[in-house]
Parts: C-alpha cells; sequence; structure tokens
C-alpha cells in the first residue's frame, strides 16, 4: 500500500458527528423493541431550537448588497470587518489584537485549525494533544505527519481542575514537542481550565519554546458563573501562540461558515499563505455577518447560557441515575461525555444499535481518543422537549447491553 | 532554515491577484504624470458589472430559512443539492454522474483543487502542469511536496489548437507523472483545448495510468460558438480523473464560496475525508444557491457571454494597435493575457508602477510561470464603459518604459 493510501485509511470519518447517513450497513444484534421518540440528532447543535444572533441574515443581505468589496476580500479578510473584529475579541479576551497582522478570518473554526496545523506541523514535529480533545486535532497532526503526543485529561477525578496532567505535559515539552493544541472549554467534556492550570501551561510553554494554540471556541458559554482564564492575557504567555474562535456554536451561525484565529504576526501570515491555497478566504458576503458577533441584542447571551444550563443539569441528573454511568458537569459548552458502564457491545456498534432502535444520534467516545471505549459524546444544543427523553432511551438501550 | 519556513518562503502571495492593498512599499522610478481615469481592479471580475445569477440571494434567504437541515449537511455536501448539480453537470458534460458516490460540494473551485491534490499528490509525486495556467496550481504541488514537470502551452503561435506541446507531455508520462492538471479553457490565456487535443491527453492519461484534473471553471463562457469538448464524456478517458467547476466566475457567485468536483469515486471518498479537516463543509446555506446553477433565465447565459464578447474584443483590438504587443483572441472565460515589448523595468515593478500611475490593478505574468517576464493578466469582466481606458492607460504606460 502506497503511502497516501495508508494516510487516507486513517483518517477514517466513518463515525465521524454528521456522517451517520453514510454508514455502511454492519450486521447489529438488535435486543429488544424500538423504543418511540422524537429523533434527536446529537452530533451538532440544533440552530432551529436554538436560533442564530437575530439581525445574522439581515447583515448578510446588507453584505451581498455592497457587493464586489464584499465578495472578493483580501485572503485574511476584508479589512473593516477585521477591524471591528479584533476589537471585541480583544475587549472580550483581554490583551490588544493589531487587526492588519495578528487576525485571520477563516471558513470555520475547523479552518482556522486545519491552516494552524498546516503551517507549523511538518512531518516528525510532535504535537501535544489532551486526551479527550476535539477528534479533528488528532487527525489533523496525522494528515500532516506529525507525532502525536497525548496528556491525559483527568476529567472525572477532580472539581476544581480540568485535571490536565500537567507532569506529563512537561515531559513532553522536555522530549521536544513543538506545539501544544487544546480546547478550553474542553471537547467533548465541557470541563474548563483552572487559572492554575492555565498559568502553568503558559508558564511550561514559554521555558521550553513551545507554540501554544488554544481552542477557545465555547469560551462565551459558561455555566455557573466558572472563572475563566484567557491564556493569551496573561503575563506568563509565550511568544508564539494562537487563540481560535468563531462563532458557529454559542451563536448558531455555523450555517455561514466563518471563524477567526488571533496571535503571533508570522504565524497569520502563514496561514494567509495557505488559505491563499486553500479556500482563498472566508466566504465573502458571510464574513459581513462577524458584525453581529458580540453584538447580540441585550441579554440574548444570558437567556441562551440559562436556556442550555437547563438542559444540562436535567441530562445530568438522568445520566448519573443509572447504576455504573459517571459524568462530570459541564462547565462550558453544549457537550456531556458520559461513561457507561461494561457492555456486550462496543461503542461504536452501540452508537449504531442506538440509532436503530431510538433514531437518536450519539457520537462513540473513540472518536475522541482510543482509550474512550464507554464513553459517548451528546451536544445537548437541542429543544429542551426532546432532550430527556433522547437520553433517557439511550440509556434504556444500553441497560438491554449491560454485561452481567 | 526549517523546512516549514522554506516551503512557506516560496508560497508567496505578494504579487497575487487581490493582494495588491497588502504589498510592502518598493522604490519605484516614475516615468511621467499620473493618468487620471477610472481605476479598474483587473485581478478579478467585477460582480457589481456583472451581477449574480437573478435570485441567488432569495434562495440563500430559502436555504436559511430551512435551518439546521441545510446548516449542517454531510461533508461532501447535502444530499438534495448534490442531486440536482450532478444532473446539471451530467447534461452539460454529455456523461452521467453518481450523486451518491462521483460529486463533492466544495468551498469554491479553491477548495476542489486543494483537497484534489492533498489526497493525490504525495512527497516526491510528479505532476505535470501546463505553463502558463492557473497561478494556484504550482504552489499546491509545491505545498504538498510534489516534483513540477511543466508542459509548455505554444499559445501565440496557434489558432486552431490550445497548444500544448503534446511530445513533451507523453514524454513527462513516460518518466512517471502522477497527475496531469490543467485548465481549460485555459486560465490566464483564454484558449480551449481543441478536440483532437483532447482525444489525445485522455488516451495517454489512460495509456500511461496517469490521473487526470480538468478544472473546467469557465467552461459555459465560450465565445464564438467555439467547440468545447469535455474530455469526461470521451470513450478514451482513463479510469481516474476528476473534473471540476463552480459558479464562482461566470454566474458572478464567487461571495459565496461554492465549487464542485466530480469524478472517480475512491478520489471523491478521498476528498470528503479531507475536507472533513480542511473546513468540514462548503458554507451550508451557500450549498442551497446551487439550486439557481444552470437554472439562470432564458437568454441570461447568451446576454452575458455576448456582453464579455464586446469587451474581449475591444481590448484585444487594442493590445494589438501597440507595436510589439501581442495577445491571443480569447476563446472562453475572461482573461487576456497579453505580451509586452521589452522594457526597462520588470513585469512586477511595472505592475506596481501602473497602479501607482493609473490606479489600474493588473497581475504580473510571472504568477503564471517564472517565464512570463513580459506578459500581464487581465480578467476583463469588468463595467465596460471602463475597461478601455484603463488598459489605454497600462499601454501608455508601457509606451514610457519601452526599452530604447
Amino acid at each position: 500500500m502506497d503511502l497516501m493510501t495508508a494516510k487516507f485509511q486513517r483518517l477514517g470519518i466513518d463515525n465521524a458527528p454528521g456522517q451517520e447517513d453514510r454508514q455502511s450497513h454492519t450486521e447489529l444484534e438488535l435486543r429488544g423493541e424500538p423504543l418511540p421518540g422524537p429523533a434527536v440528532n446529537f452530533s451538532h447543535g440544533d440552530v432551529d431550537a436554538h436560533q442564530p444572533i437575530p439581525g445574522s441574515l439581515e447583515t448578510f443581505i446588507e453584505g451581498y448588497k455592497k457587493g464586489s468589496c464584499v465578495a472578493y476580500t483580501e485572503y485574511r479578510g476584508g479589512d473593516d470587518i477585521r477591524k471591528e473584529v479584533a476589537a471585541k475579541l480583544a475587549a472580550f479576551t483581554g490583551a490588544p489584537i493589531d487587526p492588519e497582522k495578528e487576525l485571520i478570518l477563516t471558513p470555520g473554526t475547523q479552518g482556522a485549525l486545519f491552516l494552524a496545523l498546516g503551517c507549523l506541523v511538518g512531518r516528525g514535529d510532535k504535537v501535544a494533544i489532551v486526551e479527550p480533545d476535539y477528534f479533528d486535532n488528532r487527525k489533523l497532526v496525522e494528515f500532516f505527519e506529525g507525532e502525536l503526543v497525548p496528556v491525559k485529561l483527568d476529567y472525572l477525578s477532580q472539581d476544581k481542575n480540568a485535571g490536565v496532567n500537567l507532569a506529563a505535559l512537561e515531559e513532553s515539552f522536555k522530549q521536544g514537542v513543538k506545539l501544544f493544541l487544546y480546547s478550553n472549554p474542553n471537547n467533548p467534556t465541557g470541563v474548563i481550565f483552572s487559572e492554575e492550570e492555565t498559568r502553568e501551561i503558559a508558564r511550561l510553554a514559554k521555558k521550553y519554546n513551545v507554540i501554544l494554540l488554544v481552542d477557545q471556541l465555547y469560551s462565551r458559554q459558561i455555566f455557573d458563573n466558572h472563572p475563566y482564564t484567557h491564556l493569551r492575557a496573561l503575563p506568563e504567555r509565550p511568544e508564539n501562540m494562537l487563540t481560535i474562535m468563531g462563532p458557529s456554536k454559542t451563536e448558531s451561525l455555523s450555517g455561514f461558515r466563518l471563524g477567526t484565529a488571533f496571535g503571533t504576526s508570522w504565524i497569520i501570515d502563514r496561514m494567509e499563505k495557505l488559505q491563499a491555497i486553500v479556500t482563498l478566504r472566508a466566504p465573502g458576503y458571510s464574513q459581513y455577518v462577524f458584525k453581529r458577533w458580540f453584538s447580540e441584542p441585550e441579554g440574548w447571551l444570558k437567556d441562551r447560557i440559562a436556556a442550555h444550563q437547563a438542559i444540562r443539569d436535567d441530562l445530568i441528573a438522568l445520566v448519573r441515575s443509572h447504576e455504573g454511568c459517571s459524568v462530570r458537569k459541564t462547565e462550558g459548552g453544549s457537550y456531556i461525555f458520559p461513561t457507561l458502564p461494561p457492555m456486550d457491545v462496543s461503542i461504536s456498534d452501540f452508537a449504531k444499535i442506538v440509532r436503530r432502535l431510538t433514531g437518536v444520534i450519539i457520537t462513540p467516545g473513540t472518536e475522541f481518543g482510543p482509550q474512550f471505549t464507554h464513553s459517548f459524546r451528546v451536544n445537548f444544543s437541542q429543544d429542551p422537549k426532546n432532550t430527556h427523553s433522547a437520553i433517557d432511551r439511550v440509556l434504556q438501550v444500553m441497560e438491554r447491553y449491560r454485561s452481567k
């Protein structure tokens, strides 16, 4: 088998969220009758239940009507939009951003992650990632032929910290890691790195000259007023770092494909060069919609957080009511990542069985790290009248397959 | 210098179309007074002068209102849209397309090119490209560490053929080329490959087992009823090939970032895996706008072609009226690629000088191949009342720098 064939065999997407309709049919041992109820797709948020920021469509239309100057922007994004976005993100994160040099607009935060890794990771470069973390992080490292150095997140046994193993992280830095990439709040567990953890990550990165890539996609949707520390605003921060954010999740603007990366200018310069050959630019008219981001109506974000917090509380209690199930309470973002007791089927088959018996779609834990063979991820940004029944049925199916 | 630094130094975008505002200031010897007149940006088409397909915005709005099912599609694109697009492209190109297996929707045709090369070109793989051709083709090969094998297009001395050197092409295939990538109509010259040339390319690819990637971005905008041969519909076609098209140019839909690739299913499968980590999908709501593509109002395309043909005729005559200038008449697309007589300045400085003295933006020929030191590219999809004056002033500046 040639190199490319092998590489693409490793880039599996059969169990990836959103691809469930394309799964090839496999033989499954179905126990019991179907459990009817709402067919919730927990692989991504439901933008019908939690709508985009009010005025987003109208702002898109305004951009479209401006014509050529919005359709064709510089590869790093339109300069007026960059100025606005830089000012908003500087205020939110607590440290300045030069809109000319330190910010790029991308097609989704996925686009930002791809560009960042594409211009920082060459073959053999060591990249530290957290396990569990966003499922594409490991695939990106593999595509660019870097070497994955996993660092464990002990999220279930802690409550004050996210639980990142800082000793292991330092050891990986000593071994020559070039880049450390992590999401905060963490996807899929919803834990937030404490100030102490964040300061230590910054200090270690500076000490060992490691580039940091902090994915803060969910950093606006924080529950219970949990403290949140922006690494980029710390005095300990290293010279080379990027922060990634975008309006696709908390703000339900995913359909416009918008993201941003901001940080060290030489990295942004490289990302722009790469964007020039990847997609040229973030969609022109969509870029205009950034005008609504961080400019939501009074109270909008607060209501949004309250609505999600209520769903979270209900689902956490439901999961915990089953013996042998554990889950950490989400501190930020829209995910829960429950652990199930031993079952007679693999977690990927379990997900397929759940879909067949209930119509509910969940994402197997193994997408987030090979060791998560008893976990699944749920994006609970759904219609609240359906979430309880859907997870209840998932857990009923679990009971049918629980190992004796 | 490390590998990544060197790679990104080669990926220059300083002279790339659309990036002119970011050029660092260089010392230029300005001869004579400024030449006032309309400030035309010939680096891309003007979607204000030649508007998007009627109803495009309304269709986008319709997609937005459908919500989640349009915002989140499979990575290869929404299945309903794929069905429609596959049927239209099959009818246009004259050969069937399976919407499930043989088509992917991408963020622009740039996205399609990137995904195709990313899943076909590994380090050291030989890739044949035409010179001149779309400027990003060479950059893509360099990014993926392939080996460029340039094949000359003798576009100025022919008129029945595009002028591709078929003997050199066959020789490159004998030497182990894996992929041959070319645009038809050619960007930047506007020539169309004849049926004879197209059949021979197909035959050679089949004989030497070379993968073909045919960029047909401009294949709907054909002048003078020039014959056009779709390689994918020929009986000689090789087993492994892709065709790339999109509604960004002829249809002025660039601001929505839409493209497609269609062809051999294993290549489409790989592209989808790569898209999953690059941008996830083409922008969801934008995908809905594909419904307008190939469904334009009666006469719309004909009028569009006529309007562009009139601009072309005017500019071709203007260029040829200057001694020592030559240009081939565009057969398809919106570009001319004139050759200038020897000047006292390089073509990249000439482009900067033109901008300073006239406000007009042109793209230096060297973006399309290192040997095009006396050529420049013009996208003439502009407001017709400005194009004559703008190119006239460009040529007046040329006269000031003509070598004695």
